[in-house]
Order: structure tokens, then sequence, then C-alpha cells
């Protein structure tokens, strides 16, 4: 993690902004040293993972740079939460251009910093490189689990239910606004935006669904997509029903204006829900936490009670083909 | 850790090229989950580090792929030697562009896999993305070391000799015979350039100095600069003895040519040697550890009595100044 002197002002940049992200972190050892050191609860794994977003790829150039440094940390907070995890710290590569300037770093960095804050995750380290290429972010989560208890893609079982948390096609409804290809009215379009922007790892209720799902996983490529990895990793066959899946005011109003919107909530991305499959004789149990976090948690298909593999989409009875499977970020 | 789908074939490089990488690794899950699982041994803190290459910035683009992947993960391997880490793990960040091919990446992953048996380090998981910008590598190595053994930057205390294990100024040099601008006998350039294209991360070594060092770090900026950071985290000023520093034969042809050279060995970079202090009463027991791994470990200077911050260069008693000390590495 020695910072390469590519950049002027890269020292700086560190011990003046990124260093008091890493405050209370004793492992972090000042961001001045070669390396973070970790230490895990006894009886737990360390999770893992690694996400990286390039600008005009990932997210578009002209988001604010607050929402930006936000997205980045929440994707990877998004895959802790899949796995029931609880977040320790996170390591930053930071790959910069000539375009960037302080102020907009200075920007990031703050929207970093509200984050920072309100998961309690701190920075432990990272690398800041420039280069000819566009703004890119590589953010490396670490998060603890009881050892056995982590949800995995792989262990969804014939005859299960299938469940997502909170509401499906936001993100891409938002990037639809964003990108004027959808009109809607002003107050849902911002709720959409909001929802591409900030995604909101489900922390908590990933942490609550250990135990109690049989297999999970965090929906950044879109729902039909990301079921499909659950149903290929379990060697399971899913059927979702369209007409189940929990939609917001703003998407509801996008596909009530136009049906084909629905391609774009199966198969759109950044939803950053969780997807996780119980068997039936748990959906009370289900219930009743949707009921203790006040969030909706939705039954929105079946695993096949058959072997098999992949995901098909039924509405009223009938098959419904989903066109839409390569998601863009932007 | 999920895949976005925004390059074709991803999945088909991840199943076929990367997951036998991780080989016999459990927790990384057959790199099909979102995160990767890592147990730590009772005792001891996980070491991480992580270091971005861009192409064109920290690595040439002619430069063979194959060397491309072991300088990536050995640059962060180096991170873990200097701190007496014993290796479990990476993470692989690999930003494509249009114009790599797959037998491009068949080469990057040959390379990948002869370290990954040579260090017995297993690829645990990653993110495989695409965009506009030049092939940028961002590797997060894990490691573990025993609570309280490890090197830090920030132990140097008045006094300590100065140390590096093997040879500097090699990499920077065999930099210079690949870019034309230092001609050397075939056999002295090879090597040079070996060393720029291979370091070697003195892991065996890093671990031997625990116990022994009283700080530590890898030298990836150049000599001076690297000490320079050790300097400053320990708050002691250094004194380093120009005629001390170990030459292997390329660079001694080199400075024997023309004297300036000498600003390129102390001030470029690429060297990943360990440069380390102890307290001047363990020096035999430095020169039974050179014995014993039959590889020199040399004394180059030391920590001012007195307080103090920053480098000095003498040659004969006399001030030597260094004019080099942003450090390119392509």
């Amino acid at each position: 993690m020695s910072e390469k002197g590519t950049r002027r002002g890269e020292f700086t940049l560190i011990a003046e902004l990124f260093a008091p992200l890493s405050k209370g972190a004793s492992g972090a050892l000042g961001l001045a040293d070669d390396v973070a050191l970790i230490d895990v609860s006894p009886g737990c794994h360390l999770v893992t993972t690694t996400d990286t977003l390039i600008a005009g790829v990932h997210f578009r150039e002209s988001d604010p740079p607050e929402t930006i440094a936000r997205k980045a940390l929440r994707v990877n907070l998004s895959d802790l939460a899949a796995k029931g995890a609880q977040p320790i710290g996170f390591l930053q590569a930071l790959s910069l251009n000539d375009s960037i300037t302080d102020a907009y770093i200075e920007r990031y960095v703050a929207g970093l910093a509200v984050d920072v804050q309100e998961f309690g995750i701190p920075l432990l380290g990272g690398d800041t490189t420039s280069g000819p290429g566009p703004l890119t972010i590589t953010i490396t989560a670490f998060g603890e689990v009881e050892k056995g208890s982590a949800l995995l893609r792989s262990g969804a079982r014939p005859g299960d239910i299938v469940g997502v948390t909170g509401t499906i096609g936001d993100g891409a409804v938002g990037l639809a606004c964003l990108n004027a290809t959808l009109d809607l009215p002003t107050a849902l379009a911002e709720h959409a935006i909001a929802r591409y922007r900030i995604p909101q790892p489900r922390l908590a209720i990933g942490r609550a669904l250990k135990g109690l799902a049989t297999a999970c996983l965090d929906i950044s490529d879109g729902l039909v997509a990301d079921v499909g990895h659950l149903s290929e990793a379990s060697d399971v066959a899913i059927v979702l029903d369209r007409e189940s899946v929990p939609l917001s005011p703003a998407v509801r109003a996008a596909i009530t204006a136009d049906a084909d919107w629905w391609d774009v909530v199966l198969g759109g991305g950044d939803d950053y829900e969780l997807a996780f499959t119980l068997p039936p004789e748990r959906v009370p149990a289900l219930e009743t936490l949707a009921a203790k976090f006040k969030f909706p948690l939705t039954v929105i298909g079946t695993v096949s009670a058959e072997r098999g593999k992949g995901v098909t989409v039924t509405s009223g009875g009938k098959l419904v083909p989903v066109s839409r499977t390569g998601y863009r970020h932007r």
C-alpha cells in the first residue's frame, strides 16, 4: 500500500483527507504503513469482497462525487449483507486522473465520511494512483460472520420459496430518469434516482436471515440475472411470479405507463436488495421479521420441486419472456 | 464480488481461467459467491495490503502479460514480507478493455498460476470489469502475523543501524535498459530487466527479521524515498552511506560508466528489497541470518542519536545531493 508518487499532493491527500476516515481503528496504522492489521472475533470467519466502479461504466461521470463514493462503499457492504456478515472496515484503491481536482476529491471524501460514520466502518488503508483512464474506485470490504452461519449462494433446496427485501427496479428506473429515457413526476423520479445513486445495504436484515434463509445474494446485475446465479450455484430451477415482485410507486408508475418497463425492472440492476430462499414452513418467521424491521420481505417465487437449472418468470400462470439480461449501470 | 456483465465471456473467464487458481482454498467458494471467507490462525492478526498497477504507469504496455501478472501479485507480497507476515491468499480486481484479447488474458493467467504455485497463495475472489481505460490490476493480498510481532515502519530508534536485503537499483536500471536510455552488456541488462519485471518478495527474510528488526518496509518508490517514509513514521533522522549500498554487477557497470546513475539507483524504485533498522548489538545476529540464507543483508546507514527527521546520503564523509525523488515505474 505504498503510495506511488505519480500525483502531486498524494501524500497530503492521504494525511489530510483519508487519514481522518481511519480514526479509532488502530489496525489502520494511521494509513502510514504498508498494510492494515485486522482482528477477527473468536469463532468467526473474516469475510471479504471487492468491487470496482469505473466512471462512465458503473456510474455516470456527472453523478455527484459524494454519492459516487457512497455507492462504491455500499455495493461492497451489500455483498457483506448478503452473507449475514458484520462490517469491520475497508481498503480503497483509487485511480485518479489529471482532470480530477482537489475540490472534487474533497467532495468525494465528504461523501465517504458520511458512510464511514453511518456504518461505523473505518478506512483501513489503500493505494492512490493516477493514470490516463477514467476515475476507478476499487473498494475491498471486510466483515465477520460466525463460522458455519454465512449465507451462501449455494444452499437453495427444492421446494424452498424465493424472497426479496424492499422493492425491485428502482435503481434501473432511476437511471432511466437520469438518462431522460423515462419521464416520471418529480417526486417519483427523485426517489428512484436516490435509489440508483445511494443503494441501501441490507445489513441488519442479512444478519437476521441467518438460520432462516438457505441461500442469499444481493441483486446488483438484475433480479433475473442474480436469481439465476443463485439457481446455478444451488443447482436448482427457480420460478418467479412477476405480479408478486414488490414495486415502489415510482416503478409502478413506469409500468402503468408502459408495460415494457417490466423488462428494465426484472432485467435491470443496481437494486442492492437481497434475494434469498427458505423452506415454506419458515414463511411465518419471515413475516415476523418483516414486522420487526417494518420493512417489506416478499415471497416472489419458488424453487422447483424437481432438480433443474435456470429462472423462469410467469405472470397469471403464463410464461413471460425476459429479453433484457446484460445490464448497463449507466 | 458480483461480476458485472460488461464484457462477453467474463463468467467463462472466471470459471475456466481464474477458478483453477483458487484450487484447494475452500474459503474461495469456487469464485462463485459474493465473498471469500478467510480463517486466521489463533493469536494472529490478519495482515492486508492493496496495490494498483496501471498499464503505462506502473508497467510498460509492452511487458509480457505473464510478468505483469506476477509483478502485480509480488509487489503485494513484498508488503506482506516487510511486515514479517505469512501469505494466505489474494483478491484480484481486474479492469480490462476492448483491446485485451483472450490470448493475452491466458498468458496473464499462466504467469499468475506460476506464482500461485510458487508462493502457495490461492486466488480467493475478485471482480472483473471492463472500461475504456488502460489495463488496471488491483490486487489485495492477505497474510497473518503473530500479534505484537509485525514489523512496522514506526519502530526505528536513535542509534539503530539501517540495513537492506539484496542489491539496490536493479529495477530502475532494468527499466532504463528497456527504455534504451542505458546500454549494458546483454547478460547484465537481462539480469536488471528480470529484476524490474519479476521482483522477489523477501518473505522468508521478513519473517526471520521479526524480533530482530525495530522497523521495516519494502523499497518500491526508491531507497531514499522509502527510507524517508521510515524516518517520518519513526520520527528519526537517518544517514545513509552511499558506498555501503550493495550493488549488483549490472548496477555497478552503469555507475562505473557514468556516476550520474547513482541518482537513479538511490532515487529510482522497483527494488522490492527490504529496508530495516535494528540496534547495533544485533548486527552479529544479522550476519548469522545472512549466512543462514546465503543472501546479502547489508548495513548501509544509521539512525541519528539525536531526534530529527529526513534522510541524508553521504559519500566519503561528504554530503551527496539526491536529485531524483519522484519515481516513474515505466
